[in-house]
């Protein structure tokens, strides 16, 4: 069973985090770590660790304090400060072909939309952005339809009811993955009625994610691609 | 305070139930009861107290059993089967102005969009039912636009994720009343989810009454409309 | 369908924000913006915009910070404190005919229920405010119905059990559209409880929105008798 | 210790059950068995066990087969059907001063009510049941204040979202006992809204017991009277 | 009707509150101020219009900061801290007879059950209180038992499990008042747990009230006492 | 616009359901009805449409009575008794390339494993179904591991606290979409302990549809690959 | 690794279930079967494949069918009808050391309580029931006190407000397991308010299985003294 | 009854706090103080009483600024800063046999994974602690089986999904002790998802503790180990 599994080899252990050293080679895209509730001094000793290997990475959820500590220190690496992401890019990084669209409902769900945005340039695609297409003005989402209509996959992210993702998803034939945000007031109940809502969606293609769950939908998405393309070899 | 409120000698007291004898006069339509857990028997005497008074009457949640017994007895009173409701009309009933369009999500909802019809109807209106244009086939709501402008008011009828009012909320200019239908399976707790997405809709002209209360939204859209009226005298 | 929907080219996109400017022609009322979770700065610009295209708009939701800014370059606007609203008025708003009452619980209600005043008032309508009407001191209630009585749609304000809709549901002949308030402590779930309490309230023309939405309450309440108005022309 | 504690000697254990054979003797009422789930063979032998002792006993929540077999058996003790309870006076039993107001909002509420009604029967009260007094027809309640306001404890049952103790308390000064029912549809929760609803009355008299809990409301509305006896003597 | 309600002309509207100047006469106990979410100097207007009045009052949930301001001007006021409670004592005010014992499970529960004792002394009670006595170390309990026994009426505070009302329910022959507390970590959910338990008991003599309400627990069981006495006179 | 939806010329309105006429060509998979409570009749009219247009078509939530009638008439389609599907076949239905791995953990989720297998061969897929496989025996996953990562997206179903897709999801490197069960019992809350339990997987690849909606599953996957497919032409 | 987890070797694939065929020889007591849902020929199946390979089995959750075909084929085995489980003896089976006391507050536990206690004699323990001991009779508990301190583990089983885990912890110096159960009514909500209370249990020595598992409690406690045995060899 | 219970006279009653002088004594391992809420003097209160009693005492929930005071008093008491405890070592405590196992899901559960670790060593055992190895990269946990595998009995402390103690459970015979964690984001609940799947684990050796209750968890597993002494004894 040993050659199924990630080596121990080629694993770093901080004793606060174990590193993945060899993601980068194996998948073609770095390891991502969850910067929430690490200290900055923590932090820049991952990245370190990880720039030592020759290993590009990506921090999520990076606060204020990181964010100034990380760019001292990396000038050159991307920062998205909307989505709260730090990305150390490999120079075996890559491009990967197929396209991902990210749709957000209001302008207060960018930042979630940024996480994700930031996760596929960092696995290598090249994902189209469009904010502020909710469904109570619906023009504004069919004057983008056939833009949209490009992507291979589309990442939509909503708060509030969400309807979005059911609209959206019955205008399209790829698979929506829904993204709720804990976007809005009252009984929005920090994201559960939003996701509920998806979970609930009468349109057939659209599968969810957790509240606020940017990176993870963007990975989802990501490797749907790069599935396909493995299969097309 | 007397004359502001219903006064006692107008009241028929059936010990199961108090009957109002002076609403079709006082309010120009006829005294609703909640058929649901009556005896067949106890309605029989409803329906025949209201008539001697030559009053009409509303009856909602009608069950099969009472529905046959209702038609045996009252032949020429209106019953909507699909809806639930048996309606005797009063001779002094009267058309009201004012156009009520009620919009349903799925065919499923058609039980409870029935209850509102029949509703609106015993209180004098002629509303305009339209099923079966969710959101996730866009096209259809589209289709149906111009139509659903006429109205002044809208009720909108929908289960699982409950998407259209959003939707059709940002499309008209009038108020809208969402009702939530326990129509789902899954995390749609018995419309639970419907119920707190329409709450939280992104389109300001939304209110919304109770889960599968079809009775209630057509009451209120009833009083909007005679309250202008009442307005304009 | 364009001619059904707002032009884009009446929208000024500010890349955080899409401001509608041509509402105060079209609808007789301003474009509402949500100020949460807006800088000042970005207020500030929306505020400009508006002005520069000669339309009125109004804010809700302001902090303290944001209105002290706005005061000092819109002194002539209209803030309501306590509702949280700033209304810069346009020069072609124009007084709207149809009477709401809007009727608090308790004190604490205030914020909530001056939210819907200032909407009504940037709609063109001039409310009547009442406040500290509880059930449990029944005899304030019953003191004001002649005044309430005057309203041709009721805007019932209450946190805790908010039974208020409920009594005065039963005492009226107009819709009462109810706004449940986040006010209480204990088990009121944050206004929870009210909410579910007024959806299920046993008065028939009772409909609901979201936790503490003055303003979809009010907006709700403005479209109701606009949508008369249209009728009777 | 011992004396403080009911005596093992004076307990019949009949495996299924375990019978108190002196409370009438020591609390001056019965014994009270809650019938759900037991045997209708079962309950006979307890209902012998007791009448052996010279012992009355109260069941509760009597089903309809049991009905019918402690009819057969016991035809002098006291049924009562829409309560589903059953009661076999002790010659012992004597009449308790103090006077107890049930009122119900609807008559939906009747069999919770009647469970009290027979509960305070049994511990010696006479019971003054007023139903069908909701607060959505307010002149209802109010015609019966100065007969309500007889009592010096009132049991409030009520379900949807029960805002008769809210209304009924600010009227008296006396303690109200709510008991949310299971009455109602929709987001009614099986009676979770009311039980909410009541606990958070704005009425400082008002405390609660279980949803259903008729037989609860009465026992601690007995106590309350009896204690106060207690007291005087 | 109006002899049956608080007349009007003994009413203070301050604006931010109405003030009942003639609880003290009519009742026997002073009017009753919730102090949370008002002002410092709104506290103060209040007591200087009561003292005024030459009546008695009783603030609830008084701050630190109110607490201060309240003690400098009314040096001779009794001050709760713990329970967070402000009495101004009237001259008129009398002692009450009847025992009420407030218990509490754990020292965590002190502050509720001192809003509780402030309330009693200020309705002219001399409540006794013990403290932690929780069910964990059963000991503590029984070894007060007979004291407890004293009381015509128990409130229980306690939080977590709450499982003390039901052993002490089960003790004594009074009725016991359950005040659950948000006292507890993990899943207590801010005292919701410890409600449903108390809800729950197998003890038939518990009732139940909001969480943290010490105040109406004691407002309740005053009542039941002073009903008592009315109805012995 | 019109371009870009679905023609309404080839739909087929019968009334109780809407018919897509087209999609086998358009698609390359057949129309998707949902059987739950449409009569046996209406079943039968919408399958003979559906024929008669040469459209294939499958129906989920087959009851045993709809299972028998349809058998009967339509003896060469295809039934899955256990996933309660009917599939009528196109004659221009085609293989697709891909391959999805439909993994179960326990032996109750075999119906809702069987909803996908069926859908995903109507779509034209041939997926590979593993039942049996739940974590609390990891050998059983171990041991069919090479057999699953010859998927290029797998669907995981699973009840109770539905740990299989975190486990199976970390040892492969493609999408998994995890179907929550209402399987299991106490506080498994009718699936949505598996479903919130999903949501929060540690596993980065995981994505979710609601609870037993095994159509949903399927049909998302097999979007993925027709997605890719498409964009490798 | 191989050697660590059971060998596929000893396991019998029926299809509809695996069986470990060595669970009696390797863990000295039987495998469990799970029969909910399980047709009776599945079951007769499973029995007879166990002994057939001299192995004994424990199979709970079985329906009055199951019982009667069970004990029609297996007229020796062991039956626990309340329990709902069946039990087929494996020669190998031998007797344990160690105490377990079961205990349960009410009767009506008992179905529960018995599961557990079939589990513990299957498992080769004999361990100790104790019924009705509830806390609302404190003597029926503390008379036991005694008999209960015999065992090493106690189990103790629970409904409505589960209060007997805390009460009979502080009483023992032993791990106590406690089961919530479905018994209650009104707000129980089918054993969640047991379970939560039980979970905040303010005795330190309690740990918890899931509403009505029985089984899992007894299978824990028997590894607990099987545990004990080995470390003690 | 008294010699089955705590002696009054070996307490210690300091008002705030009741002290038990003779636990280290009676049970082999200290009193235990939870600090959370108590001030920094009281906390140094209790300690010293305990000191002058020559008793050992252990405080949980210990709050940055009392962890600087107490170290400044009693710089040789044994901290762990990590898991916020502080212990007071007795001279008369002692080394237990038996093995405890501590293994953490993510580096985030290590608070409460150290709070457990040091309840243990307070208790006079020496538990082995393995961080990091939740289900997502099952080869961690794979690599450390066999080292898991000498316990005794197991506590797993696992946030998010809680997929560990299933999978551990099924992979050891002993009992397993599953601790929640609020550690998640999204839909995690602040725990409460990661409980629901711990008491609906598939894993028939796991009882669960409350949410980040890992004292108490400790506390169980070390009396397992004590209870099984007692009976080798």
């Amino acid at each position: 069973m040993a050659t199924s599994m990630t080596s121990e080899t080629t694993t770093a252990d901080l004793g606060f985090a174990k590193l993945d050293l060899a993601r980068q080679q194996r998948c073609g895209f770095p390891e991502v770590i969850y910067g929430e509730g690490k200290t900055t001094e923590g932090l820049l000793t991952i990245v370190q660790t990880m720039a030592d290997a020759q290993q590009g990475c990506l921090i999520t959820r990076v606060n204020a304090e990181q964010a100034v500590a990380l760019e001292a220190q990396y000038p050159t690496a991307v920062q998205n400060r909307l989505g709260r992401t730090f990305w150390l890019r490999s120079s075996t990084s890559k491009q990967q072909m197929g396209k991902v669209a990210i749709v957000t409902a209001g302008t207060a769900d960018l930042p979630v939309a940024n996480e994700a945005l930031a996760t596929l340039e960092a696995m290598g695609f090249q994902p189209d952005l469009l904010s502020d297409v909710g469904v109570a003005g619906l023009h504004r989402l069919l004057a983008q339809l056939e833009r949209i209509r490009q992507a291979d996959v589309i990442i939509v992210v909503a708060g509030m009811e969400a309807a979005l993702p059911s609209v959206l998803g019955g205008l399209v034939a790829v698979p929506v993955i829904a993204v709720p945000t804990s976007v809005g007031y009252g009984s929005h109940m920090n994201g559960l009625t939003a996701l509920l809502g998806m979970l609930n969606s009468c349109a057939a293609n659209v599968c969810v994610v957790n509240i606020d769950a940017g990176f993870k939908a963007a990975y989802v998405a990501g490797l749907m691609l790069l599935s396909s393309q493995r299969k097309g070899e």
